[in-house]
C-alpha cells in the first residue's frame, strides 16, 4: 500500500502505524532518517492551499526528498492536455511520489489507478470528498490527549462543504470512537451525519472532550438563499458566551485557516483550551510519518 | 564548451558524448554522481513552460545542484531594468549555470556572449529559433531504437512556428540522417525545408521509421487567413484512418504537450507505436547528461 | 540575538562580526560550512522582490538550509486570517528562521516580538522604514574599499521613500562615518537628513569617495504634484556630464534594480567606477554571514 486516497480504505492497524511513525518523527525532529534521499516528490496542487502544501513540502524536505512543485495553471489545461496526459508526463519524469490537491470530487481514486505501482500517492484534498491527511492529523492530535475510543467529539458548522469531515469522521470511527455529534444549521449538515443538533441548547456541549469548529465560507452563504451569515454567527459562532452557555470546557480544534469572527472568535481560538496550533504541528509529523511509511 | 545555444554549433562527437552520458545517467538513475554539489543552477524562464522547466529542475536536483527559480514577471521588466542588467545581477549572485527560455528569436546567442566563461548556459528555447535539448532528446530517442543514419523520419505539421524543428533537423543531419521529409500545408512549411509534401497521398508514409507530429496552435490559425483549422484536421490530423491511408507503421513522436484532436488523436498518441512518453523520460536523462558534461 | 529588525539596534561590534563572517563566507564560497543542515528557513515575502529573495535563497541553500517559499497572495489575507495567525502557523510548522519582506512600516518589530526565542528573524524590508541587510551590504561594500570612518559618502535622490537609507545611514554612523551628505530636491529629502544640498553646484562632489544613487520611482512623481520627472532628470540624473560638472571621481553605488535613464545612465552604471554589481555579490556573502551567525 503506497496510495492514500481516503481514510475509508485504511484499517485500524494502518492508522495506528501512521500515528506511531508520526510520534517517532516528532521525537527525532529535525534529524530525521533521510528515507527520501535520491527520491523525488512532486506537489501537484490544482487549487491554492498554502498551509497544506507548505506542510507537505517541509515534511518531504526534512526526510531528504527532492521536491518539485507543479501547480498547473488553467492555461496548461486550456492548451488541450488531459489530466491523464499530464500524469503520464510526470510519471515519465521519474517522480517517486505525487501529493495532489484537486477541486474535483473523488478524482484521487482515478489518479491512484492511473499511477504505476511504484509511485507513491497522497490525496491532499479532492473536492469536498476527502482530505485524509487532515482527518488523520486531527485524529492523531486527539489521540495524543485521550484514547480516541473514550473521546466525546462535537463537530460544529459547515459539514456539507467540508472535505475534512468525511476523513475525520471515518478516522475516528476506525479508531473506535462512538461518541461524535454534529451541531449547526440543518442546511449545512447532510442528514446522514447523525446525531445532529440544529439548535444550540443550554449545556448541550457539557462533557464533550473536543469541539471541532469548521470553517465558514462566505461564498456558500451568498450562493444559498436559505443561509444567512448574521444568523449563523448569532446562533453558532464559537465565542466565550457560546462556551459558557453550552458548558463546553474541552479542547477547541479547527482545520485552519481560521475565519475570525465568523465561525470562531479570536478570544476562543487563542485560548488555553485551543489546540489549533497543535494540529498544525502534528500535521507536519503525521505527513512526514505517512511519506516515510509509504515510500518504503 | 559549456554553453549550449543551438544544435547547429555542435559537432557529431559532442552529440554522441551527450547521448552516451545520457545513457550513463539512465543506468544509474536516481543514484547519480553528485556533480552539482555546492553548485547552483538558475532556471530563468521568461515564458511559461511547465514540462521543460520541470525536466531541467528534476535533472539538476538529481545531480545535487541547488536550483533557483527566477521567472521574471513583466513587472520587473517594466521597472526599467534591461536583460543585461538582470543577467549581470544573476552572475554577481554567483550562479554556476543558467537555463533560459525566452520568447525572442536568437537571444540565446547574445546571452551566451554576455555570460562569463565559467558560467554554464543552456538555451531551453528562444523564440522559434532553437530548442536544442528538445531536438537532441528526440534524436536520442530515435538513436535508442535505430541507427540515426539508417532512420527514415517524417515530420508533419506546423514546421514554420516550431522552435524544435531547427534543432531536431540539425541534430539528425549531424548524426548523418539523410532521409527526412516534411508533410503539411505549404503555409506551415517554409520552402527551405525539403523535400516537402503538401498533399497526403496513399501509402506516402510507407517505410518511414518515425513520424514526428508537431503541435498545432490555434492562435496561428486565427492570425493567418490562409489557414483553416478544420481543413488542417481533415487533411493532416494523425488519426487511425490517416495511419492506414498513408501505410505508416513506425513510431509516433510528439514534443508535447499534445493538443488532442487537433494534430493527433488520443487513440494514436496512446497507441503501442507511440513513444511520446519515452521522449519525456529520455529528456530527463539527456538534460542531466548535458548538465553533467557542461558543468565540468 | 537572532532577530535582525533594524540596523539601529545593532552595535558596532555586531556589525563588525557580520562583516568578518561575510569575508569568511566569501573566502570559502561555495564550499561553506553547512550550518543550515536539518534546519529550515522560510522566505515570507508579502511584496515582490526578486533580487533580495534570490539573494537570501541562494545564501540559505549554500549553507545547507531547507528553504520554504511562502509568498502569501492577497487572497489568503482576504480569507480573514490575521498576520499573527499566519505566523503562528509557520512557527507550528517548525521553521527555524523567517526572512520577511512586508509593505508595512515597522511591522518587523511586531513580528520579532511574536516569534519565539529560538526562531531566527531577518527583516528583508518593511515599508520605507528599514532594509537592514541592504544597508549593511552597502556599508560592507564600502568597508572593503576604504575605512568607513574615513569615507566621504554622498547620497542622491529619493531619500524620502527609500527603505534603504535609514539602514545605510545608521550603519555608516555606527561604523563612525562622519561625512555623509544628501543631494536632491527638497521634496524628496526629509529635513532631518542633514547636511543636504538641493542644488547641484559645480565641483560639489569633489573629494567624495562614494556616490550612492537612489532609485526614482515614477509612481512617486505621479502622486506628488510638486515633483516633475523631467526636472529631476535634468538636475539630478547621474550621467557623464553630471560627474564632470560635480567633479565626482569616486565609486558609484546603487541598491538596484537600476532604473536606467531616470536616476542614472547606462554609461555611468556600467562604468569602471561603478561598484553596483559588487554590492550584489557582497549582499550574497553578507546575507549568508548573517544567517550563519544568527542561526547559532
Amino acid at each position: 500500500m503506497n496510495k492514500l486516497t481516503t481514510v475509508e480504505k485504511l484499517d485500524k492497524k494502518q492508522i495506528e502505524d501512521f500515528f506511531s511513525e508520526a510520534l517517532n518523527i516528532e521525537k527525532t525532529w529535525p534529524n530525521l532518517k533521510k528515507v527520501g534521499e535520491n527520491k523525488t516528490i512532486c506537489l501537484f496542487f490544482w487549487e491554492p492551499s498554502t498551509r497544506t502544501k507548505l506542510s507537505f513540502e517541509h515534511a518531504a524536505k526534512a526526510l531528504g526528498f527532492n521536491v518539485l512543485d507543479f501547480s498547473p495553471s488553467l492555461s496548461s489545461v486550456q492548451k488541450g492536455e488531459s489530466l491523464e496526459d499530464t500524469l503520464n508526463t510526470l510519471i515519465s519524469l521519474k517522480i517517486d511520489g505525487l501529493v495532489m490537491r484537486h477541486p474535483e470530487n473523488k478524482i484521487s481514486e482515478q489518479i491512484a489507478k492511473l499511477l504505476p505501482k511504484e509511485v507513491l500517492f497522497i490525496n491532499a484534498g479532492d473536492g469536498n470528498h476527502a482530505h485524509p491527511t487532515q482527518g488523520l492529523l486531527d485524529a492523531f492530535t486527539i489521540s495524543k490527549l485521550k484514547n480516541i475510543s473514550d473521546s466525546k467529539v462535537a463537530i460544529i458548522g459547515d459539514v456539507k462543504h467540508s472535505r475534512v469531515i468525511p476523513s475525520l469522521f471515518s478516522g475516528l470511527k476506525k479508531m473506535d470512537c462512538t461518541q461524535i455529534e454534529f451541531f449547526g444549521p440543518k442546511e449545512l449538515i447532510p442528514s446522514n451525519f447523525t446525531p445532529q443538533k440544529n439548535d444550540i441548547t443550554e449545556n448541550c456541549l457539557e462533557g464533550f472532550d473536543f469541539l471541532y469548529v469548521l470553517r465558514i465560507q462566505n461564498e456558500r452563504f451568498l450562493e444559498d438563499e436559505n443561509l444567512d451569515l448574521q444568523n449563523y454567527i448569532k446562533n453558532y459562532q464559537v465565542n466565550d458566551k457560546f462556551l459558557e452557555f453550552t458548558k463546553f470546557d474541552g479542547k477547541i480544534m479547527h482545520p485552519g485557516p481560521v475565519n475570525l469572527d465568523y465561525e470562531i472568535t479570536k478570544s476562543v481560538s487563542n485560548s488555553n483550551n485551543s489546540i489549533i496550533l497543535d494540529q498544525v504541528e502534528n500535521g507536519l509529523y503525521l505527513r512526514a510519518g505517512i511519506l516515510s511509511l509509504l515510500i518504503d
